[in-house]
């Protein structure tokens, strides 16, 4: 085995389970994969970086939401904004239990947050929220705390003529910004939760409606269609949102965040994924066990 | 120059145009592009491959519809079918002038064809027809009637690390059955009107809803951005419906239909573009003067 190959990771069963599994697509023999079809997908937060105490979007899409309530406190007493101001999680975490009515209402919310803005206006305000943002516990700024295991990962896919895609129910155009600097991936590889854009007077402008739907779910599979005209060779996850985007794919490995001294220990909203991983045969991956570094 | 680039094109302002504004962009100095910012993208028809006497897809709709109309004869009083069965080319160039109504009836037409159908089904029915489809004139598959000049532009373009994409008003997963064969490009460079999908026990099937906009007009920009983050550095149409796509883009390359001994002569559904080239600083393609060789 090459040592400079996935050396984060720990000798074992699921190092050793991906490095069989590129090695059957591409030699040559009945379960050869022509590179066309080389396409990996994998969720962002909680999957490539720290989605605690909060994924970094929905920390962004918060201060906005801030911004707009001491502009008009009035909106303090409908959602989503009343959940933010009362620091109700549970609220919130209906979006990773993909309940319609409060999805319906964060969306609302953040069209309206972001309505009539050119991409240039939106990534100004992404790069000055990372600018400031340090995260509570790390102290780091939030592009640091990406998951080195999973850059050597996307290497070793790349080396083998894959296209790595990310295919996040975060917002696509959030994550475009860092896509180039962080995981040298080009925005056309971004996939994720988008609004409708509209082409007026030579500009792209956001509208307030949904690009298709959101990626969470069955919705990540369909945004990947959409994408690539195919289901993933190979995709990763860590939540149950992600567990229709696993099921889709040949081979499928799933974070278990079980590291509380290098990261965090917490399986809310992974519970079921988690109990269907043996059945599905996804690689379950222990960052305790099997990455010896988390951080780049 | 070398000689192997662009060797179909004759040595002429257009030609000389492409490879300037290629160093341009690739040499370093102030208009150097980074490749991640590098994305050119065409139109098909008519830009990629013969577009007469019908674009390749509209033929392979119009087939699915005759047998609809045998099954039930009672659909022959309704558009689009009523245009089908009595030759009304001019409700048809409706879509082409981006009549909302023509557009919704079409949409509405092809969406019920294939609703709830798999792309492997779909692609299936795509096969089959293209493997009995004659061209009228030419008498050779309609695969082999592409323009050999606009491959040698996308070598040019990949040895200098652009992106190429394809943006057509099409369908997206009609042209993806031949991206790779005949373009060497994976699906997921493929861009055109597309029906939204669902990801449904296990399986993609097509919805009879229009994913974000038919891939017309502004619609092209639009669906560019939705898939690139970014507006194209370099674009190639043919008609009036490229024109948002080709004034987006840094450097756009107009396609003349003025062969009618080797390929076709009109200007029909290119007027406006064609008038507004000179001063839009649009490069005018004569198929008479600039290309050497047509086909492959």
């Amino acid at each position: 085995m090459d040592t400079a190959v996935l050396s984060s990771w720990n000798d074992g069963p699921v190092k050793r389970a991906i490095l069989d599994f590129v090695a059957l697509v591409t030699d040559p023999g009945d379960s050869y994969v022509a590179p066309a079809e080389r396409v990996a997908c994998f969720d962002n937060d909680g999957t490539l970086c720290v989605e605690k105490p909060l994924p970094p979007q929905l920390d962004f899409i918060f201060g906005a939401w801030k911004d707009e309530i001491r502009a008009d406190p009035s909106l303090a007493t409908k959602q989503p904004y009343k959940g933010l101001v009362e620091g109700d999680a549970d609220f919130f975490a209906g979006v990773s239990r993909q309940d319609p009515e409060v999805i319906q209402v964060v969306e609302e919310a953040i069209a309206r947050t972001w309505n009539g803005v050119t991409p240039a206006e939106f990534e100004a305000d992404v790069r000055a929220w990372v600018a400031t943002k340090r995260d509570s516990r790390f102290h780091r700024p939030t592009t640091e705390l990406v998951y080195q295991p999973m850059r050597e990962l996307f290497d070793l896919l790349r080396a083998n003529e894959s296209r790595v895609f990310i295919c996040s129910g975060g917002g696509r155009d959030f994550m475009r910004v860092f896509a180039q600097g962080l995981w040298g991936m080009n925005m056309e590889n971004v996939i994720g939760s988008a609004p409708d854009v509209e082409y007026v007077d030579g500009r792209i402008v956001r509208t307030d409606r949904v690009y298709g739907a959101m990626a969470l779910g069955p919705g990540k599979p369909a945004h990947i269609f959409a994408r690539t005209g195919q289901l993933p060779l190979l995709a990763g996850g860590n939540a149950d949102i992600d567990m229709e985007m696993l099921e889709s794919a040949r081979f499928a490995l799933l974070i278990d965040h079980d590291d509380s001294e290098r990261e965090y220990a917490y399986t809310a909203g992974a519970e079921q994924a988690l109990a269907r991983a043996p059945g599905a045969g996804w690689a379950v991956v222990s960052m305790k066990d099997d990455w010896n570094q988390i951080f780049t």
